[in-house]
């Protein structure tokens, strides 16, 4: 399933770029003054192969949860059960992702991928008519029961998952992806939950990219010095034990990475693979776009970087990409909040092609 | 009218504030990870002097039109034509801002306060409902006529407006404020349209935060090196010839405004006195912004940026202002454009403090 993947990965379609920016250019518009939409227009027009692209309506939110054994190292002040607790929340429609996804019309699924605790039932709303203010939701929450293992291993101690756990993790991904493009989703975006889940996100960018663990680690939710300076040498003592090959992605997930992340790399691979865009969020998901990217270098092609985390090592990571974030606004809450944030530019980027008037049918003047 | 309204401009409301950073901090997400949305939240909330403040729906963008006696100058390669037919294709809804209004449901009303040449009868949808291909239109766009005069004087030789005129243009602005928040519009978008309109946001903004003409003044829809260079020498010497003195605005926007300029400082004095946020498109909105702070300072409060232009002005502006803007990509185009892109964010900002769950409501941990 995975080689199947990476081997229907492929190249933008350049003519239909070119007919992209031959249409942008007789639009009632200064030629240029769109800024980045104007070249992200070009983009999805390559990856859909048409110009213009499919509008990308029915946009589908996979929040992937997963659990961590480096937690017992204490590199975060949250306890363990708040990543089940968080997939009571979306499934109840409570959590901020919730919000914006009523807000922008998206669906939202969450995948248990490997959390370590019973998840709590999800009955506040059982109809699934939304949020603790009862705002309309437009598709009801959906879990998917995709556990691999009940979270990680430790990776100070051993490998976080064996080869062949981190390839299962992979083609949930793929799966999840693969369906929710089949349901007719125009735009894919990334979400994650999992307590601790940014000290594998660290060691995932470190590992592909080269950068120190200072470099590639942040405070997360927000720990304290000398909890941020201990997250740093854990970091640093999982890629000594492992030292993780960049050019083996199925390795660098397996020995440092986590549930969701290796989950994350599958679902970018099977977006790209469907030539469906992929909206990124922040460090979790640009941690597994590198090895998505390990994978299938043309993958890139398909991604979008939703945001701009205050995690250090999303900016590590975004710039061996070569992806510019499209919102940058000191978030660092994952969920998929940023790449929600960040669709309607998607959204409106592409309509533009489909919308706008040009200088002869509207009768305008050129310069 | 123009003074009533400054006696109406009031500081932001501290209990209220207060409230949403406590409401903020019971909420299911770590602490400050939602990073400019809660001071964006914060700020609204205490506009509103209530917490939660209303969800800022039935969003209304006020294109304000017109031209100008420097286009003589040559400082823009359009022909003054250009502003009448894109105000024709504003109401048949062939521009991007129609289809950026259409994606986030806003209305669109176009005020013209001094367009120089005849209006093209708008017939190709007389039923309103949409864009050339057919896209639902939420509100048919609505044309006002409220020209004060066919266009300015050409500020290198004489004041561009009388100090009557640039007083009308304003309170035309303070009535459409007045008039779409009377229709429940819980947010005001600023927009505008008028070929050269970049030349007087220069020489606005050189005037009221000191900035010599050649950092105030940009290419505007793209013009070349020669052009630039003489646009910034008419920047100058219109600053030159009237002096104008920061602290009368009203003169300011007379010596060296525009018609649209002033109708947008109105525009926005209207909106803070009303108590109603106003989200700022790009470098002619915030030249405006900086008139309307000199006549009322709390005003800034009511303000948000909706994007940084690429006009360098526009950043010039915003630091004057003390505003950070929600959006970067490189925009330049106007219209009400950068402010439509930035309208989900600040909506999203509101609907976290109404939808989200607490720790307790949820069940969740606490670290």
């Amino acid at each position: 399933m995975l080689d199947n993947t990476i081997a229907a990965v492929g190249p933008l379609d350049e003519s239909a770029m070119t007919a992209a920016r031959q249409l942008q250019a007789r639009l009632t518009k200064p030629a240029g003054s769109l800024g980045a939409l104007e070249e992200l227009s070009v983009r999805l027009a390559g990856l859909a192969g048409s110009c213009p692209p499919p509008v990308p309506d029915r946009a589908a939110v996979a929040i992937f949860a997963g659990d961590h054994g480096v937690h017992a190292q204490r590199v975060s002040p949250w306890p363990q059960e708040v990543t089940g607790q968080m997939v009571g929340n979306f499934l109840a429609g409570g959590a901020v992702v919730n919000a914006f996804a009523r807000q922008a019309g998206a669906s939202v699924t969450v995948i248990d991928v490997g959390v370590a605790t019973p998840l709590p039932v999800a009955d506040d709303h059982p109809d699934g008519s939304g949020g603790p203010h009862g705002a309309p939701e437009p598709v009801v929450p959906r879990l998917v029961n995709a556990p691999v293992r009940r979270g990680t291993r430790d990776m100070t101690v051993t490998a976080a998952m064996t080869r062949q756990e981190a390839l299962a993790a992979v083609e949930v991904g793929i799966g999840v992806a693969g369906d929710l493009a089949d349901a007719g989703a125009g735009i894919l975006l990334t979400g994650d939950m999992g307590i601790a889940n940014t000290t594998p996100a660290a060691a995932l960018i470190a590992a592909f990219t080269g950068a120190d663990a200072a470099e590639a680690t942040g405070r997360g939710t927000g720990v304290d010095d000398p909890t941020y300076q201990h997250k740093i040498e854990v970091v640093r003592a999982a890629l000594r034990r492992h030292e993780p090959d960049p050019a083996d992605p199925l390795g660098v997930l397996a020995a440092v990475g986590g549930l969701e992340h290796a989950a994350l790399a599958g679902f970018v691979l099977g977006a790209a693979a469907r030539r469906v865009p992929v909206l990124l969020d922040g460090v979790i998901a640009v941690s597994a776009a590198l090895a998505a990217a390990a994978f299938a270098p043309d993958s890139v092609a398909a991604m979008v970087a939703g945001h701009r985390s205050a995690e250090p090592g999303a900016t590590v990571a975004l710039r061996q990409l070569g992806l510019t974030p499209l919102i940058d606004l000191g978030l660092r809450l994952g969920e998929g909040t940023g790449a929600l944030l960040a669709l309607p530019v998607v959204t409106g980027a592409v309509r533009v092609l489909h919308e706008v008037a040009t200088f002869d049918s509207a009768g305008v003047a050129e310069k």
